[in-house]
């Protein structure tokens, strides 16, 4: 018997206990946010730790968005291709660059900057305010 | 040699040719819009056809933002976890549904919805504005 619960489009709707479970395992991920009026969606590699998502960033456009404190989407997914199959876990929340006292919170966390060329020294955090999870399967 | 066109985090710049080409390959993508005042990032499968990314959706917030042509984001990316490379390609325009003429442009494309309890009829097109694309190699 199928007894999942289920959205207006069908897909089953995953607790907040899958969702993260997701996030725990994931490693890249993507931030959506508006920059300069326009939507934009960036992929992170990320950690997941007490409800927060985790994120290494050099000056840019992440950066900026922390700065004035952006409502953001923090999204994670995978896929089987073959067999039409998939998953997602989507976070909401605030952007904020993280100060000296917090990061030493996290100095454990072996998040190691994919792009090398340009320092990544800043950290940022999305706190949740809001996590939900679909999946088809 | 390393000769590649680099933006400001050191991140390898794709041509057009090479983003539109990633599209083409792609089968699942992402929309990021404003949804009820919140930045949302919807995964999607989704078919590349004469500059615009083609969808398949039942009534919900895709739809009712392309009621209202809203300017989205569609993001595709790729990674390998163990060597920390990856890419991924941002398009940006304006989210709209098509009508039944436009619809038959697109007849012979294979798009199958993967959620199949409830019926995907609306087709939703985002004709690219801007297309761009990063490499970490």
């Amino acid at each position: 018997m199928d007894d999942a619960v289920r959205d207006h489009a069908g897909m089953e709707v995953l607790s907040l206990e899958q969702c993260e479970e997701l996030l725990d395992d994931g490693y890249i991920g993507r931030i959506g946010f508006v920059d300069a009026g326009d939507p934009i969606i960036l992929p992170v590699n990320y950690a997941y730790r007490d409800g927060a998502v985790l994120v290494l960033t050099a000056p840019g456009s992440k950066l900026e968005a922390a700065a004035v404190r952006a409502p953001v989407a923090f999204e994670v997914d995978g896929w089987d291709v073959d067999y039409h199959t998939g998953w997602s876990v989507l976070v909401n929340g605030v952007l904020e660059e993280l100060d000296g006292d917090e990061e030493r919170k996290y100095e454990d966390i072996p998040l190691t900057p994919w792009a090398k060329r340009v320092p990544r020294t800043h950290w940022l955090r999305i706190r949740a305010d809001r996590i939900t999870g679909r999946r088809i399967s």
